[in-house]
């Protein structure tokens, strides 16, 4: 289950100390729900609960860091703020909460390094993303935040956010999967109708990995981009230069603004599949720290068969050529084609990916659920057949 | 207005940058209320009102991780479960909101450093606070969290809380400082009633600056103690070790215990100061990073005249002695011996001291309010006079 190469980079894709740190607290509501549910402790109705959820950018604010460093654009910190709101977004989109969602930062910056600039171009696309939303139809709300100066503990910057929402308990979505249920994945790359620029798909997980996998020793000069504590022959592994364009990348884009690409919110889509199609589906699960592997957490004893998955985009074609992860643990760091994916009744299927495409969304049956003795998933993909 | 000694350590007091790069943002219902308050967003009642908030342990972290470091006690964690909750709760309390509030952890790591025991000892002590809050009729859920893997970021542990509550508009308590207003202090230090040992009062702030000022150079070899950008001869320039016990120290405290003392809550008495007092009370302010010059954010044209503040106690003698901080920075820096206060009517000064003293918390007329031509605050005291 482990995976080595992240683990070298003192990262863990299944978090086990930290599951174990947790077994202890309450569950929520709904055990299986995507996100913890809690009774309605600010109004006091049994028939809503609420919902609190924390999530940062990652190690993705080091990737923007050198990049600023090297180009001078400030314009990058701005799609970091999107990357931690979306983290938490499309996460409570997966209980089935799309709206009316109060959302808090929390930026932690070394101020030898970072200066106030930067925290602005944080601000302020934090306000582009939500302003971007409203015309969706989704409705969020700004709460301000805290900006902390903490270079003794904090080497460049770290971005968090923090989202409340209440909710109807009859609009919540529990995880219950089934033997028979269809997959319908939600690509991650592209370009939908709400977004106005390719994205590569990347998302906010894998970040560390991807940027020792793709960028070469240059950077390792910038010491205060990854942890002194990792082994030197793990550090910035690959041959590209962030200002590198490579054939495979799409409209000249360089490795850098590939890796940078802000994570794509599905939430406008999946507004419209809870709208139209809420008694087919029978759980959303957003593919982030696990990848491929994330629905392990929320299924009973059944096998997700993962066999027609997406060709992977560029950016992960660039990591299945050049990182130091096997190709079984690709799948749990990346989501390597799609970021989102949901479980349904077969005769859904075709309705579903049709309304995501009228979002420019690709989406398709990328897998069936089947019994198992154990919960399980197996990827069978052009890289190999992987059980986890 | 600037702080030297904070700002070469990489700290701003008065974080005027950050304060530029939010100008733009909306200021909630009440600029002067000490938190922002939102509509409310989740139930939609026009007698409610929502509040979220952010803030951490700051950089009290490191000073754990170099006790935890140093004695192997992985109980010191757990006080900093408590310094990133009352550091919010406390604020929310200024705003007389003492009640079902809803929080969420974000826990940072670097994972080469920091196993999942530590993390276990943060939410454990996250829910034993909690715990003994209920004790005292103060309702505090706990939501969750995030702990991510994010060592090329942090170099120890970031640990931050957000919380969010909803309350009623009448409860309200929007500052309204004006000249004839009595300023109530009460203690950081001592012991109250809800609390079972002594607490230095040096809360969460300026943790950076009396890390470096009390701690020896012999801390230096800890290099992700601090960051490498502080120029070598402010780091550790103090004269102890952690281990020492100083004369002045009450109950034999060691350094490293005084400097790690859990932040003081003051929600079992403001609550009932809130239910007994509540019309002679114009403002509450929370004496955080600012320290005792924080409340100029919340004024119009008046001088809050500080002339009677508390002796410093014990761990802020220590710092007034081998800080490197000017005698005016200190008061910028730390709260200097009370971490709240109060602005009432004369009439109710007296009671208000009384009811304080039933939990075994000092408190005392520090100062009053009078009319002015720009907002200031002066600070008459045994070091000084300094006007802010």
């Amino acid at each position: 289950m482990s995976t080595e190469r992240y683990k070298a980079l003192g990262v863990s894709a299944d978090k086990e100390d930290v599951h174990r740190a947790i077994r202890n607290l309450d569950q929520g509501l709904y055990p299986r729900a995507f996100c913890k549910v809690l009774p309605d402790w600010v109004a006091g109705d049994d028939d809503w609960v609420n919902l609190i959820h924390a999530d940062t950018a990652g190690t993705k604010t080091s990737l923007a860091y050198l990049y600023w460093r090297e180009t001078g654009d400030v314009g990058v910190w701005r799609n970091i703020a999107q990357d931690a709101l979306v983290m938490n977004l499309d996460d409570l989109a997966c209980v089935g909460c799309t709206r009316d969602i109060v959302v808090s930062s929390t930026i932690g910056r070394n101020r030898h390094l970072i200066p106030g600039e930067v925290v602005e171009a944080i601000i302020e696309g934090n306000a582009a993303f939500i302003e971007s939303m409203r015309n969706s139809g989704i409705r969020i709300h700004a709460g301000g935040g805290e900006t902390a100066d903490v270079g003794d503990i904090v080497r460049s910057v770290d971005v968090g956010i923090t989202a409340f929402a209440r909710m109807p308990k009859s609009d919540l979505l529990v995880n219950a999967i089934k033997p028979g249920n269809a997959v319908v994945g939600f690509a991650s790359a592209g370009k939908t109708a709400y977004e106005n620029a390719y994205n590569s798909g990347i998302g906010s997980n894998g970040l560390t990995a991807a940027r020792h996998d793709l960028l070469g020793k240059q950077y390792a000069r910038i010491e205060e981009s990854y942890a002194p504590q990792t082994s030197k022959d793990q550090v910035y592994t690959g041959p590209f230069a962030l200002s590198d364009t490579v054939e495979t990348a799409p409209y000249g884009l360089t490795v850098g603004q590939l890796l940078l690409s802000p994570t794509r919110t599905y939430l406008p889509v999946l507004q419209e599949l809870l709208g139209s199609y809420r008694k087919y589906i029978h759980g959303i699960i957003h593919c982030t720290g696990g990848g491929q592997t994330k629905v392990l957490k929320f299924i009973g004893n059944v096998a997700v068969v993962k066999d027609a998955l997406f060709d992977p985009p560029p950016v992960f074609q660039m990591l299945i050529r050049h990182s130091l992860c096997s190709p079984r643990e690709l799948y749990q760091v990346y989501n390597m084609g799609h970021r989102m994916e949901m479980y349904v009744d077969d005769c859904a299927v075709e309705g579903i990916c049709e309304m995501a495409a009228r979002f420019s969304l690709e989406a398709k049956r990328i897998g069936y659920v089947e019994e198992s003795a154990v919960p399980k998933v197996i990827v069978r993909s052009g890289l190999g057949e992987f059980e986890y």
